[in-house]
């Protein structure tokens, strides 16, 4: 089959609001060869990644991704590492190209799933799925109170796990994220899986995540993300040396295989998370995965928009039996939901499963994404290179 | 001073060709604050920069890079960083933020020099500027006998360096290869500084490395540069084991200061080699000049475009006298020569001199870069969000 057609769609709320919340956008990519077609999503910045897809090249290590990948052959699953691997040749010099790959190579795993009329996580060499324990996924209240609040709702609709990020933590008093946190254990139980999201709010201040570390380890936390930015190593590294059992947790900034490996390598990490959305897709976030298990490091999936992206992001540790927490958005703005005509939704034990139909085993909703649908047009020299496509 | 506008200019090639020539297309920014004016440059894919200029908000970690910007107070280089930090920060998840950024960064050292009447250099704190060794940067030709013909002009035109990279390098037999390096040093004559660039042309491919090592100490190598991708640290190290004399260059891929102190920690690199125009501008190459000094590896300037882009590229290392090296592009298309009304050329002894004007110490031809103009629009639900600022 040679792949046909490669479209982008921008899709938003009506309002994006300045809040930490990656569901308020999104760029769906849906991907046609021979009789078969499949559909994938990159993360944030969709007007950035339909640039990168369709710009004028600027030299032979600098095309736009498009020209790696129309017209390309897309037989079984080799045939998408190899166009990866084109795309991230002839497009090395091209930073945003690695979240744009990200979309398609999704897209790719699909449409050779549903041609096969196999579920990718089978096609990724997994035998078994085994089921996952789901987190929810919410940002900080603006305060102690609204948080406990939060977390008694996730503990009231079964939720074994929770994961508090980002909002005002890290960035008031020491007593404050302290106050943050103990609402947060009160409001999950004691039985519950505390995890939380510092969503680089130090960046590289050692002394800043250090300070909170003793009331991380009182309320039990099994992990702090994100203390850093993902480059961080030494500081990541040195912070993990006096963090008793509280795991350091990151990576969802990788955009390519080395980053994470880097992460696993030389951070200290006990969880490593990886957005197939940004990596370059399913494929790079499954070799994370396998390298991940070969050093002992527990791999988890980043995902924060539709069903579609969950999906992808579950399908490269699907077979890892004891990896087993995952992130589950629970608080996706309506676009997100819209997006696909099936959810996955954690079972009666509070459990998710990854799907069991082919491709993402995910449909989206062509008639509700309609309504998000940005138009979109970009003129070079005159000419358009590129306008919305027509959903179909 | 406040910034009171931020303006891309996307100058183009008539023609664009698949050839490893950074030269044939450029990101030109103009800042203007208060009285002043500032002029930067980004590396590569314009039209992708133009984008996460000025895209619409994905979350609050999404921003358009120019929300960071417009409106800032700029009053002395402090502004500089506390503005790069801002970027970094609102723009965490636009992976193209980095490379837009150092545009921006560039044109800010510009215009705070332009308005202190103080070279870049010294503003960065060095007392002196010593004087550097260009080596001719181009490309093998496409079989021996013409990499023999350019080595004897460069000779010939007086540079004691000349790299020579990409085009059919790596890409054909080892048998091929050593005939293009002896070319190279036949060419060159005995006592010339030769330098190779692989141009991550074997990916992380360590038996393809090798396997040209023991030609490249023969014909007396001072570097290899990118035999692969940036990330690829592990595999840097181990080439650099049986490397002797020949040192590991690289580093040119980093879009943040991280990447680089990576490569530095852990690569085995010689030499670090830094575009000031993707890995965040001036700021944090100086920064990388600084960690490389301290840790013994030589900074070496990357720049492929006009002699803006190399005046900036020259800045961050101006001030280290051992740090001899660097890069002077010596095939540059028109455009790139047009773009700026005064060039840096060597001295009568062959070597280079960093500016000793006001800001980069380079002037803008406006007339010469009109024809180069490549009008762009982008609308976004019916709105231009982006539209070629009139050249002023």
């Amino acid at each position: 089959m040679k792949i046909e057609s490669v479209d982008f769609y921008y899709l938003s709320m009506p309002e994006v609001l300045d809040i930490g919340d990656g569901s308020q956008d999104a760029l769906l990519v849906r991907i046609a060869a021979g009789d078969h077609v499949g559909w994938g999503e990159c993360e944030a910045a969709p007007l950035v990644s339909i640039a990168s897809l369709v710009c004028p090249m600027s030299h032979s290590a600098c095309k736009p991704v498009i020209a790696s990948v129309l017209g390309q052959e897309i037989n079984d699953v080799r045939d998408i590492r190899r166009i990866g691997d084109l795309v991230r040749a002839n497009s090395l010099d091209l930073l945003q190209a690695d979240h744009t790959l990200s979309g398609i190579d999704i897209a790719l795993w699909d449409l050779v799933g549903r041609a096969f009329g196999e579920p990718t996580w089978k096609l990724l060499g997994y035998k078994s799925r085994f089921p996952k324990t789901p987190y929810a996924s919410v940002l900080f209240g603006d305060n102690a109170e609204e948080t406990l609040k939060k977390a008694r709702n996730i503990a009231a609709q079964g939720f074994r796990a929770a994961k508090f990020g980002w909002g005002p933590f890290g960035l008031s008093t020491v007593a404050d994220d302290c106050d943050q946190l103990a609402a947060a254990r009160e409001g999950l139980g004691e039985e519950g899986i505390l995890l939380v999201d510092a969503g680089t709010v130090w960046n590289t201040n050692l002394d800043a995540a250090r300070a909170r570390l003793k009331m991380l380890r009182e309320v039990r936390a099994t992990w702090l993300e994100e203390p850093f930015v993902s480059g961080a190593l030494s500081e990541y590294h040195a912070l993990s040396l006096g963090s008793g059992l509280v795991g350091m947790a990151g990576g969802e900034g990788c955009h390519n295989f080395h980053m994470a490996k880097h992460m696993i390598d030389y951070a200290g990490l006990k969880y490593v998370q990886i957005d197939a959305g940004r990596i370059g897709g399913i494929t790079i976030s499954k070799d994370v995965a396998d390298y991940a298990a070969r050093r002992g490091v527990t791999y988890v999936n980043h995902t924060f928009t539709s069903n579609l992206a969950l999906s992808a992001s579950l399908q490269p540790f699907a077979g890892l039996e004891s990896h087993t927490i995952c992130e589950f958005p629970t608080e996706l703005k309506p676009l997100a939901k819209a997006m696909t005509k099936n959810h996955i939704l954690p079972d009666q034990n509070g459990l998710l499963h990854v799907p069991d139909a082919p491709g993402l085993g995910i449909e989206p909703d062509l008639e509700g994404i309609a309504p998000y649908l940005v138009p979109t047009e970009i003129t070079v020299h005159g000419k358009q290179i590129y306008t919305t496509p027509r959903l179909r």
